[in-house]
């Protein structure tokens, strides 16, 4: 069987080989808890240092600001119930394009008798000044704005919405998980307190994750036990994880600008693909990363030709990919004031390293014989 | 350089080649996020499945009873936490040898408005049924006893006090994450509600773990998000780690016997030579690990005999290997009634597959040489 071509990498990325490489010896050789004080011991704390390093390089952060969690679920619900929990009960404001990995914790801090807000959007999925102003005249704790959201691409101004944050005093943190590695991500010029970043989004092992964080601000583990990570984050290190991830953070900013120049290439190749056979584009207006393509086409169910280009050997997703079963259509565009209607037509293209031109023009040729395939079997039905 | 002998298989223990073997594909491919509804979304998804059949198969569980977890302290915590979350404050008890895995979250919840109790044990470092009972006169909500002691090896009859705890309507949590590939786990043969398990302590990778859940109890995620591991669980799950952990599971189900015979040999060895050398094993009038060893001599300082081995290229742990820098004297020890003294001398061997006999007659020969070194030292030093 021909290997499907995969167009998902918002969903996860393939492990690059130069940072499976960096794992192996983590994965084949005697290795020590990285708490022992032993010679094996001490050699695995080494390598959490070397890729604390990277990890905090690659986004203008010290290293001591980086808190290793299993990935990037885990750092946005740090950044949001732990601090949380270092505070009295109050306010915590996050956007409307959030995904379930910080709206969720809100939603759970709610039921603890905190009050939520919501900051909308704008059309183009931007989350303007104005709308964060109009939130804080309350008095605000916590506020948390995506950098980049993973299924439009839509890029927000962090630095301009952490400003105004702390001029009012909040503490504010951003999900950059899906930004990292596609745009340049400076965490000191963001105005965050907090960001979280996942490693297997950029082509880094699945399990890595990490919160770079302002250690001003008062937090309380999620996890406690034997105090690694200073006590913030309890658990056996997962070392060959956390070395990968280092090694990818180190390769995604040496290559940042090639990278980014091929994804453009690539998308670029596809939306003008897509406007041919009439697709509507979500978030086109707005500045967007560059891997990613969120679309739809009048009268044709997302999920039902997601399923007909997985068999077409195209594997893309619908809607947003990292959460579970979900049908409903995605709260991104509703939050944007999509029509139900056409948001059930959403299907996303995110392009990796990996792919190639050539994979983009057999990808819209198949997607334009389906078009005409589903939109016939529609003819009929109706 | 002569690569060190590792006994210090309780801290973590090597990755099994076959192991790798199984995760190897996970790592090197292109992976889907196994939420995708993709191929390759699908396979991993299929991974999981299997992976979650062979955890469940090798401890007496049903698949639907696994949540996967980054490893034994998050499946601890969940144990412990998320279930208090889903109760009204109350009462929790858990003995006086916990790991800090379930010890600290049981503090946080004292800081949360819990009552907690302590449950002794007796000088072998076992927990009596007549501790528990009477601790049980007050109604108690939660009750956590660990299955086998890290430092000690010290097993527990935990179908005994679990029964007890049953009884008394109490909600019932082992720790069995250093018993698992040791000694035979049965979930259903515990009479526990809940089990914790770690794959990086079986030869399977860090990053992975488990907790076994009757399905009846009410339980609260710790981490909220995509939804993943029914609800209980978010965030984007770690295929290759998880792969890994099925596989230990199930090389460890396929070899128990001769694994622990052999572990049994080499421990016997030791402790031949150590009672040759007068030293004090702990816990050992009670049924323990067959690979552990928690042993001291009088008058030297347990810290500085694993520096002075470490030298000698012996990796071998003081006190607990599994928590970060603490230089007081072991809380298991202490609870053990064991002189604080004494205690400060205590080392630990922890045996794996991997050790040899040979290994141990020059770890016996090299203690007796760095042991009269050190009492040379001491008496010119008084
Ligand atoms: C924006 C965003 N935040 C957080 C996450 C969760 O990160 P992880 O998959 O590492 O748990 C994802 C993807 O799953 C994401 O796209
Ligand atoms: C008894 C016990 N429980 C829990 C843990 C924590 O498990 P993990 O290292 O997978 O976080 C350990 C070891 O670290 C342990 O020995």
């Amino acid at each position: 069987m021909r290997r499907a071509t995969y167009f998902d990498n918002n969903g996860t990325t393939a492990l690059h080989p130069k940072v499976l490489q960096a794992m192996l010896s983590y994965l084949s050789e005697q290795q020590g808890n990285a708490t022992s004080r032993h010679i094996f011991g001490r050699s695995a704390r080494n390598a959490i240092d070397q890729a604390r390093e990277q990890v905090a390089d690659a986004v203008g952060a010290h290293p001591s600001q980086v808190i290793f969690t299993s990935g990037g679920t885990e750092a946005d619900n740090l950044a949001i119930t732990g601090v949380a929990q270092a505070l009295e009960k109050g306010r915590v404001a996050i956007s409307s394009l959030e995904h379930p990995a910080v709206s969720r914790p809100a939603e759970a801090l709610r039921w603890q008798g905190w009050a939520l807000d919501q900051v909308d959007c704008n059309a183009h999925g931007q989350v303007e000044t104005s709308a964060l102003e109009a939130i804080l005249k309350n008095k605000v704790d916590i506020v948390s704005i995506m950098l980049a959201n993973n299924e439009t691409g839509v890029i927000q101004d962090i630095a301009a919405l952490g400003d105004i944050a702390r001029q009012h005093k909040a503490y504010m943190h951003t999900d950059a998980v899906q930004a990292l590695g596609k745009i340049n991500v400076d965490f000191s010029g963001l105005n965050v307190h907090a960001m979280s970043l996942s490693s297997h989004k950029i082509n880094g092992p699945q399990g890595a994750g990490a919160l770079i964080m302002d250690k001003r601000i008062d937090i309380q583990p999620l996890l406690y036990g034997g105090g690694q990570e200073k006590g913030l984050r309890s658990g056996s290190e997962n070392i060959a994880a956390i070395v990968g991830f280092g090694a990818a953070c180190q390769l995604a900013a040496n290559e940042a600008r090639d990278r980014q120049g091929k994804l453009a290439v690539l998308r670029e190749r596809l939306e003008q693909g897509l406007h041919h056979l009439d697709a509507v584009i979500f978030g086109a207006g707005a500045e967007r990363l560059p891997n990613t393509s969120f679309f739809a086409f009048e009268g044709i169910e997302g999920e039902t030709l997601v399923m007909a280009l997985d068999k077409q050997g195209f594997a893309v997703a619908s809607g947003s990919a990292c959460s579970s079963d979900n049908t409903e259509p995605s709260h991104v565009l509703l939050a944007m004031g999509i029509h139900p209607d056409i948001a059930r037509g959403a299907i996303r293209v995110s392009f990796g390293n990996n792919n190639e031109l050539h994979e983009v023009e057999a990808f819209l040729q198949a997607l334009e014989g389906e078009l005409t395939r589903l939109r016939k079997l529609t003819a009929i039905a109706v």
